[in-house]
């Protein structure tokens, strides 16, 4: 088939979703053309829509900020963003501290390969408009680091925390809080963590009670649902 | 080791763990013999907490009924509960109709299989004080059964979906709601259904992006992370 | 060994199979090169008999265009076709209505990364001379699109329904219509997903009766299938 | 909870399901009370419905014949069933042969295991008022064994295939027939065999064109779905 | 066979062993007969070793203490034991503390339903000669209960650590000590855990450098490597 | 329906078995009433054949050897045998010396627990008229225990062996003789063994060129294809 | 480490191995660097042994034939030789009839895929000094051209039968002869064969007593075990 | 994010490690930039502390050799050293015979391919100042080389055992020592070794009492155990 129509086919933007779910369409870059992003992102941006799109390549990115000079591609997070509550074109500090308004999201990854993942989440409650947290490099095996940071995170509204290899830091995180945690194992590791499987297991198994798991990588889905239960926790009644 | 011993030394409860977490331990019944059992509910209701135990068996609630003649064991649940603020000896009705209060968690299941998981949930939400709605039968290949009960859930603060078999049922829940989604598969169904992984492997996959999962038939943890969600939107500022 | 003479091995073409089958041997490109694929393709021509070649790569289908000018190679679908009733150089519309005549089949499909699949559904369905409905972007996430469409699917002799990730769909389309369903499951997504495997299980393990399955991403087979369906149902007695 | 209330509960009974879907609902045995069953089973009596019901076990057995004598049990398919065109007190003959009406689904099984997935295809086939034959213990590893059989079963509208171990028949049969093939894996077997894995994956992977799979051991959903394509094979224009 | 042949055939004890590799051998309890268990226990005794025997379960406990009336068993370690430098027909106090000598093991454990594999391990470093302290219930997720007893774990000579769900607490141990650990999975927890599995992964995941694994619910092992480890550190040059 | 009836179903024995493969058909236990035993083995003794039953647990063998009081039942290899060039209804040696005549097959296993598999194998040799050799409890952990008793197999016409837990010795066998080795997992052990998958790719994965598999616990079919192996090479041409 | 020294490693060849084993060593390829291959094979030529060596790169045959050029590279399997009974530097003919001399191993192959495996397991026979007789493209799904090849392999001493996908081949070749089999599973397919798992399973869960099984493409493997059982058959007594 | 940032972020390296784990931090290589790296080595040197890092490719090589020149890389190992008590520029002998002084750790592999792990635990080793023996090439498939060694191994303080393929080496050392053996599965090997899944279960099953196992080619962690286990044996007490 002419790629050109396949364009015109997946541009079925579902331009509703704000009203149902209270949040824009999210775009999803594997698969999709230059063509076919530039499409979607210009519609969005039509509607007065912010733009998220996750999972962005080198060379999706620079097909878009050539027709986008104004947005932002952050290469660690693979995310593109442009317009929207929390958007400047110049990136937030990396190791952003609590912020001063009482209401944020605590982000919080192990080691240095659960980057990329922490920066997609990031991203994506930057887009929602909650403040963020970032709290990196405290997994288990240095067992005073984390203690060390709990008073950056022990009021958040939600923690995403973020772990390959073992995934045991949701479990000790969740010991210390009484928010909601979200979960997300990372593919990071080698040998038997099957690509994920072995972080996405532990944390299925936390014995935490306040641990809830999504998609190995799944920095975007993690950051969603963490900034869904702070909008929703501070909107007037 | 003589047991005798054994339940001295299983009944070290964390009573800390209301300061920290915001609720008191709950009790988790297998492997525990009926002395350990009556031994920490003893502890938790001298220290004035609600007692909320998950997975006792029969043998176990008889042992404990005979103790705590005031509580109460929902043996499709198979939960044991004594005191607090949603306690009543008397069962709630089955199918509780929204509540006229505004803020509650829905409890939505697939089928008659899913049922003690989804009171197992019920229970946990009663037990820390949050009003439920149950939504039972209604799996996705009755595809009108859904849309027809939408006003029944559509404002929840949160929903626990619980499904067996192929798992679809969060997804769509999902797309109808905003509010965040806790997904319990369970070990329904036979053959490749893998006692529960067809389920799992689903929810983690979901293409809706406010849906959250935990452990194959985790119904206590999806309930308990549904009523933290709502407990902490409602609590005064 | 001498590719030379590998060529000829390789070309016990079955050309008893339309007796046997219904239809001519369809070629599978994988493995196969250029002048192997080459020497069957002109075999099966002078039988007579319409070509229909599947997972053919860019490289195969540069090579056989060159020889076979008034072929057609659709990109999407990686399917390679001259000859035959539905055989045209130019290709059909994307999105075909439901034709007119009251016999067809429907493909639908959750998302745009399952359109490869999809289009080796309808190429293969085209071929045996079936005619063919494409319904595309209905995944469940999106619940309002699929009833939307049901007036375009409600009629069908039978259903290839693709999905990736959790692959809920061919439950919920199975929901609505009384025909059989070949389900086909896609490696698309990450993750848990395993290349396919979540769709595969939810598909197994559907609550929908009507709902049979083939193997990950075989767009070729579920086509090949409900194109059995139907032509058999419509031949004279 | 109060298994009584519960028994209601269970009995919303799905009674629009043969106006949508062509054929009335199934009962699902697992995990019901013999009063749930029993209620189910009059229901769909007052609105004029044949009765089957699938994975009934002996106890369940017992208590719905006490209520309803005139019901037949089959203790091999262990499926039970009253009332309906194809229904008798009396059992069929065993080998049924090749029906004299022209039209008529084929089960096929491959060892002596594989025959209660088998009658419960045949059942099923039966209550949907459609013709079988079957044809039993021609497993490949006897290679003489069915084509002996092939007058019986060359003609069928559609076939059920029903193996463990290797799961290799329906390849076999897919080799000698053009009608659509529904193959169903058996948990036949030990060790290797992973409770059916074995043969799963093998007819997933048929290299037969006209194989489709259904779960492990769902011999209903095998007959369901041949006899779904055979009485609309047949049904006035 | 006979099974009074099977005893004498099974009778072949190792009994280099001890020059070999340092200890006697150790009987394993599954499948053996009583008969077959008394004669093995009789000869080692005759050869003056000290016995333990693992997984004996109760009738098997029963028919070998009505023959040795002076042996041990521990029923919640399922060990059978008598004579030997460790050996006392009444049980050590469950909770031991440090010894006061300088040298001994550690076996910590995660829960409640961990004791029996802990319990094991402490028999067999018991029998070995090695002293031991047991912290028990110091799970993850009661992130203050591990520090509080460091004194009782920062000397040990090697250190056990027993956990299953998501088998986290290694790692945690690990980043404590400079000593080797021996993590042993346990089977405990449900659903996804998958018999150990989960527990399992994150242990050979540990981002701790110093923790190596043994078998799921490898009790025995994990003591015997322990004490291995602790009595050629002690033994005189 | 009427288990008298599967019974004349199931007794479809392949007399020609003999003539196409060598041996007679040999009857698989599971699944079988002692009526459909009793029919079989009545069938194969009229028509002169020697009788081997397999996987035949004690109330089948009760049943058996009141109707065929001269046949032989061995309780730990689960075999029935009736007739033929080995049979004696008195057991053999249990730890046969090498034969006098020059050809035989060894069968050599790990440990106790792989008796029953070894004795399965051992037991169809003889029914085979094949001379066999028994070694036990050889298991690689005790390194001298093999080559001790290397005379006793380097001769042999084909090696069976039996092995569970990590399943090494067929690798270590495989490197001292130049016979084909058939190699038979068996369910042996616990945890990470995964009810014999560990000892099957043990044996799949072996260095030594000459080492076959079969499946897990087959002892019937590893003594099968030794034993075809052996026959053959000696018949004369 | 210095390559060079490494080469010096890893030419601990075993030259001991033809009077242990029957037959010389045989080289692996993958890791393995031109130098050391360079080196093993001429170490092999000095002491008189035919070379084999397998799983040859394009690489590294280029860099084996430049020293070697009266030896042979068959790209197809992947295998370099030299010297020895069976060699020639011209290649046999690819369909190699049934030898006249009356003992052979006949090697039958399912699908065009499966030719490189079954032609390293012809180079192995060949090299061994072995007749054999290839037969290709006979799949299960093209259920007449196995039966009408039957002459061809029905005398051999042994059969190795390579099939991918379901692979159902050896059981359908097990009923036809009376020969042990040595089956190959192949990666051949897509989806859920994942990588051969879905033949390999297959294989091991044979119907047919006489089939053996080696690992996932080991052609070597297969065609050593075949050959070793034809090669024993008929050396002088 | 700017990845001038990240190089900040991550190189917060834990300069406590060696007080309390008794080593200095270890540099993980795989996804760090040739900057972070230098950082990071810059630091750990400015302290004091010899460096290893592990995993290092040979670009990230070639970035550190021309920062820092007196460093070596050991392209087999992956290994990048410099400073510290074993460090040399030049590289040591390959085969190491065992050190005159009287303690020392082994290190044994099975097969070529098992080299680069292997040389891991060695580099490994010689940082932590331990000598140590190299043993390569001892497969179990050539059962006389391994016991040739013995005088090699026996006195070992600990044992490194590497193998891929079906692992059975460990179980075989462990057989003739006494002293604890850390097993590393290795992911050498094809098809059903998934990975190197088949030598991990292997070792996890092994019927030795001294076999500990860590993750899937994780020459550096078993290198640390056995030499952690080494030192601490003889340091003054």
């Amino acid at each position: 088939m002419d790629p050109q129509k396949l364009t015109a086919l997946a541009a079925t933007i579902d331009l509703e979703r704000r009203r149902r779910c209270g949040f824009p369409e999210v775009v999803y870059g594997p698969g999709k053309s230059i063509e076919q992003l530039r499409g979607i992102v210009t519609t969005l941006l039509e509607h007065g829509e912010p733009v998220l799109a996750t999972r962005i390549d080198a060379e999706q990115a620079t097909g878009l900020l050539a027709a986008f000079p104004e947005a932002r591609y952050n290469e660690v997070a693979r995310t593109f963003r442009v317009q929207g509550s929390g958007f400047r074109k110049s990136e937030p500090e990396p190791r952003t501290l609590k912020p001063e308004r009482s209401h944020f999201v605590a982000v919080i990854s192990a080691g240095t390969g659960d980057l990329p993942v922490a920066e997609e989440a990031r991203e994506t409650l930057d887009w929602m408009g909650v403040a963020v947290t970032m709290i990196h490099d405290v997994g288990v095996a240095g067992p005073q680091r984390l203690p060390a940071r709990l008073d950056d995170f022990r009021d958040a509204d939600a923690i995403v925390v973020v772990a390959g290899m073992e995934g045991a830091l949701p479990s000790v995180v969740g010991g210390y809080v009484a928010c909601p945690i979200i979960a997300v194992p990372t593919s990071v590791g080698y040998g038997a963590n099957f690509g994920g499987v072995s972080a996405l297991l532990s944390m299925l198994n936390s014995c935490a009670n306040n641990v809830a798991v999504v998609n190995i990588d799944a920095g975007f889905k993690a950051g969603f649902l963490a900034g869904l239960i702070a909008t929703r926790m501070h909107r007037s009644p």
